[in-house]
């Protein structure tokens, strides 16, 4: 597992006595992702698939819209006390013509000049950003599979299962089949990774997937769906508020709560497959949702 | 409750069957904070506590070292499209002489021109920023109180109950009286609040205190209970390596995965008492940390 990973001893206290004993510990780095040679954004995270990073970074803010806008991205020569290279700094080349972002990229979602600062004003910012929409994506996904997914993404968790520190990430078909898993200490950054590979493997926009996460789906997770045009995504916890409106505004059906064979859903409920054996279905105008 | 909890209908579905139903979910809000009317950070926040809030982000980023450094904090005139306040836009002024900061603040700590970035220069960063440090604390708590602070943690978790979206930060004491709890959709804001809330208390640096948190350590939350003074952080979730190897650096005592009545201590050792009936204790040299 290379860098994932750390070893170190730690004291063990129980009911039943006291042991030193090794234990695997997740491990955190910094990774400053420069564009052009300029430092964009510094985010701590587990060191892997930077490069994935990188493209669902730029993507999910906005700055790219497919892998032909970046036209190189490499290790530059960061080096610690020892003169060996840290692999904590990428750059990344745009293609020519695509605009360098604003060095204020991390707030462009938050801050709007006509509204002051609101929920409303970073629900205009992703909507006036993205450029693609889940909204208009036909994909239907049974509850059944949704039910299944958490459980199928903790399975390919290989570095969870050692330390227990990681978040992670998945992408799924509708019929339940695995894309691709990242895991990382920082949930936007296993989500990132997971929608850099989807980028990479030219499947952006991601049209009849299910983005599927291991904890709470925040305001910035969801914007990350809608970005990459993600139509589902589905959470083991329970959303925020800001992401529920973000999802209904855009168009993403959010499930959450996801644990025992039962799910709340939030939003776009047309998209679900209910049971049989459900007394009501959504096609029933009493589940119609904007 | 106010503002912490929107209602919204959702679909539940179980495997018994589907209904409607009306749900609870965690309010999450941007907050700009503005030092002297200039923007410095934004966060996406539960609403409430937001001086506390501000004043444990200015703690913790070494901006402010006590309550008297802030002058002033007020909510701003910004407006929503219906001409409300927004409440999301908070302005702090500093009282004379406090240097104002960096607008690049929230990266200080992770970079650093002398040796790349990597995570030894994260850690320099803090150790030369922070004007506490626990490492001279001679605070001792028990194993047998470390044990049940989650639940007394847990126990004071008014939104969670109804919403299962937030995060929770206490601050105990060595006896395990419980100080303070905040609760938000993010870790660092929860911890900012108690923090903020201790400073406004004239209870920092922290010594004698027990930080908890109800998910995992990572270098971010261990750098704000350094910055703040805090002897003992204690978690319910794993560490990081470089939340570790902080707390290694500078003297604080890292416990984590505190579960049934079992736990792992990372780091300073010597700051637990252990059960009598304990096999080994950690004045056993075997035991002794750097």
């Amino acid at each position: 597992m290379g860098r994932l990973i750390a070893r170190r001893a730690v004291l063990r206290v129980t009911p039943n006595g006291v042991t030193r004993r090794p234990d695997s510990i997740a491990v955190e780095e910094p990774l400053e992702l420069r564009v052009a040679g300029k430092p964009l954004a510094v985010t701590m995270r587990t060191p892997g698939h930077d490069v994935e990073l990188a493209h669902g970074f730029l993507l999910t803010e906005g700055v790219i819209g497919s892998a032909a806008d970046i036209s190189t991205a490499r290790y530059c020569d960061s080096v610690d006390a020892d003169g060996r290279n840290t692999y904590n700094v990428l750059d990344v080349g745009l293609a020519p013509g695509v605009p360098a972002p604003d060095p204020g990229v991390e707030r462009n979602f938050y801050t709007t000049s006509s509204c002051g600062v609101c929920g409303k004003a970073s629900l205009d910012a992703v909507r006036l950003k993205s450029r693609h929409s889940p909204a208009a994506d036909p994909t239907q996904v049974s509850a059944e599979v949704l039910a299944g997914l958490p459980d199928a993404l903790r399975r390919r968790q290989q570095v969870f299962d050692r330390t227990g520190g990681l978040h992670a990430a998945g992408l799924f078909t509708a019929d339940g089949d695995l894309l691709v898993v990242r895991e990382d200490v920082g949930r936007h950054n296993a989500v990132d990774k997971v929608l850099g590979w989807a980028l990479l493997q030219g499947r952006i926009p991601a049209s009849g997937c299910v983005l599927t996460v291991s904890g709470r789906t925040s305001f910035e997770l969801a914007q990350k769906a809608v970005m990459a045009g993600v139509p589902v995504i589905a959470a083991v916890s329970a959303p925020s508020s800001l992401a529920v409106e973000l999802a209904e505004e855009c168009g993403l059906t959010m499930a959450g709560f996801i644990r025992d064979g039962s799910m709340n859903i939030y939003t776009r409920t047309d998209r679900i497959l209910l049971p049989e054996s459900a007394p009501a279905t959504p096609r029933d105008p009493a589940f119609a949702t904007p």
